[in-house]
């Protein structure tokens, strides 16, 4: 387009290319360098680096880090024989920051998806396998959404012979949701998985 | 926080410093580099500092450009008896992108804000000024803001002595909007400057 010199425009494509920025966004990003101390710039180009060079995959649980397990992994302050099994590393912070669950973690990489040609063998399903043979209990915390069920089921189906007690998030209300606000078929889960009010 | 890499951490905390990046897509921004290959981080890291580099403000508009003067003020097919005011480099390609304008521009790099400690000195004002007595009309392109007028109304207060002629974009319905989505100021201000129908 006319008026945006290239260098800006080439930033501002290979920034469109992360999740969440579109190339109105990458723009803006590119066009604010502009004001800022190119120390900062030197600093940021590092830091990209830095993450490509230092951070990689915990060999047991899949979850991302800097030391060789990871430090969830490495802990022995946490319960080993519990895994809960999610889609990726963002869902471990966000189960981190609740602070309830002192398991340890198995991050699969994503779900299966024939649709996108996502196949078992793309995740780390296998070494969950082999893992679960040690634990007494496995919660997938994973969304039910189609891939979600369809890895839940096939990775349940691959323990069917192991002893391992499965289990999965609570579904119900969202915790401050007017009801009037929740989708039809959360509603009617909540329903069916109503908890009895016990008497003092 | 727990269980995210220092060097992951750094980059996302660098990252959410940009505009309309939040502490979370900044995150997702530096989880998604692990499944991308080193040579695209390279050049992304060098794409930020070709920026840095090789883009300026071009002397005569304040635009941002590669060469001196830009593109747009070197262009000769360009009428250089109307200079359209804008607040920044965004605008200038919102508005290039409507094909309709074929004067030059003018980029004040922000808006008078008393609260935000931004003056007229911060501002690219003082050779819009030199500019507008070469001119022969001004149009303003910046919203009607409080830090807007107050910019306009300064602008068009140190021209007074000058013969330029000023103008302002029209106010008014967006095309395709409904009446009823319009807030109440756009709609006074469209009916107050309604256009007579004329007959054939």
């Amino acid at each position: 387009m006319s008026g945006i010199p290239p260098s800006l425009e080439k930033l501002a494509e290979l920034m469109a290319k992360f999740p969440g920025i579109g190339r109105k966004s990458a723009r803006r990003i590119a066009f604010s360098l502009l004001d800022r101390p190119r120390e900062d710039i030197i600093l940021l180009a590092r830091a990209f680096l830095d993450v490509k060079d230092n951070v990689r995959r915990c060999p047991v649980c899949n979850h991302i880090t800097e030391s060789e397990p990871c430090d969830i992994c490495q802990n022995p302050r946490r319960d080993s024989s519990v895994i809960c099994v999610v889609k990726d590393s963002m869902d471990v912070l966000a189960i981190e920051k609740t602070t309830v669950f002192h398991g340890k973690y198995h991050v699969l990489g994503g779900l299966i998806s024939p649709l996108n040609g996502i196949g078992p063998d793309d995740l780390s399903i296998e070494p969950l396998l082999i893992r679960a043979k040690e634990i007494h209990e496995l919660v997938f915390a994973i969304n039910s959404s189609v891939e979600g069920e369809m890895t839940m089921h096939y990775i349940r189906k691959m323990l069917s012979n192991c002893p391992v007690s499965i289990s999965y998030l609570a579904r119900g209300i969202p915790i401050g949701s007017d009801l009037e606000f929740v989708d039809d078929a959360t509603l009617a889960r909540a329903l069916q998985s109503r908890i009895e009010l016990k008497g003092e």
